[in-house]
């Protein structure tokens, strides 16, 4: 964590713009994983599937302009974009519900480098509980306060059966937990003040399908563009 | 599937509006399991997290105005996105690498109900080829191409190790099929007219990560406000 004044500009950044961020963070960080020190606004709305018009404006909500002929610095933008989003705090993360899908975030690359450490594994089922997985104990729901007290937990991940979900984010939320991503089927409840992200994978499929249905109705130009714009 | 006349506004949906008709319809369908006849734009647009008026505008689009007083027809407004997002058709999709991930998409429930129906499922590790999951053999990446063709898969899933991921896009691509679906942490080429639509699963966390550290700044209101837009 570093020590900076406050950000002029912290109050005013489009949703759509903070949604971006994170794909101009990753291909920052594949930048500098080549040992590239400057980029173009071309090359990095490019490698990011954004025109570079929109990059520009993006990256100007954040106080950051880029250099005329040399473009932006990596390092000082993957710092300037971490900070805006508060991956240069460590976040401890629970997963509720260790299933295939619970399984798969838990051994999920990602997050580490991200600023996300996932901190414990909950699970309904007493043959689960007790068990290894990605190197952690899986605990069982009913310690969720406690779990939640003892690693500090501020996001919870909810990866059960839909009827299960609620109940879970209710016990959450009462255990101070204020940020929910949410993959089981169902819309949760929640307190103001309490920010749930729904993942639903099968709302990919269906924009994936809308596209595919433009281009077999003979509009290819149309889904291509839209398939570019999308990436 | 229905045999209907072109749709008038076939090519003018903004892809923003592309990307709610899903939420829209999840909501619908949830008001026609419970019996609902019509529906107000209010209650819709709060039922799908958005303001009414923006609800208003995208089912516009669709040339769907609702009646004073009255609202939308629930079952004619689930036929008409549904058709609109190509769901009235079978999409056939495979999926590979038989991780965690890939077990638990070929297990998740919400896919059968809204057009997609998992037709095939392909790994490279000759451990796993035969296993059943989800009542389906798993295949041998080897024979991917015969299993698109006689699957008729036109939707490829990828939920292989971020080094296998280009590959198997490259041969979903020259077996013809034109939609991916990319979980693996890596930024796929791919030719003009194939439409590739990524998951990063951190980048959900990053935009909570981003209120959460707005709420602790102590700038709730904006915060709260962000999370209800967002659901």
């Amino acid at each position: 964590m570093t020590s900076r004044p406050p950000r002029p500009r912290e109050r005013g950044i489009p949703e759509a713009t903070v949604a971006r961020l994170p794909v101009y963070l990753r291909a920052l960080q594949a930048l500098q994983d080549r040992g590239t020190l400057t980029v173009s606004s071309e090359a990095l709305a490019s490698a990011a599937g954004v025109n570079s018009a929109k990059l520009r404006k993006d990256l100007s909500h954040l106080g950051s302009y880029g250099t005329r002929g040399v473009g932006y610095e990596v390092e000082y933008l993957v710092y300037q974009i971490s900070r805006e989003l508060g991956l240069t705090q460590d976040w401890a993360v629970a997963i509720a519900g260790i299933g295939n899908l619970g399984r798969a975030l838990a051994n999920y690359g990602g997050f580490g480098t991200r600023g996300f450490r996932i901190a414990a594994l909950l699970d309904a089922d007493p043959a689960m509980v007790g068990q290894s997985v990605a190197s952690l104990d899986v605990r069982h729901i009913d310690n969720l306060e406690d779990v939640v007290r003892s690693t500090g937990v501020s996001i919870g991940v909810i990866t059960t059966p839909a009827a299960s979900a609620q109940g879970v984010a209710t016990r959450f939320v009462q255990a101070g937990v204020a940020s929910i991503l949410n993959f089981a089927p169902v819309v949760l409840n929640v307190p103001d003040g309490v920010d749930v992200r729904k993942v639903d994978l099968s709302i990919e499929l269906q924009i994936l399908a809308f596209h595919a249905q433009r281009r077999a109705d003979g509009d290819g130009r149309d889904a291509e563009r839209a398939g570019l714009e999308l990436m």
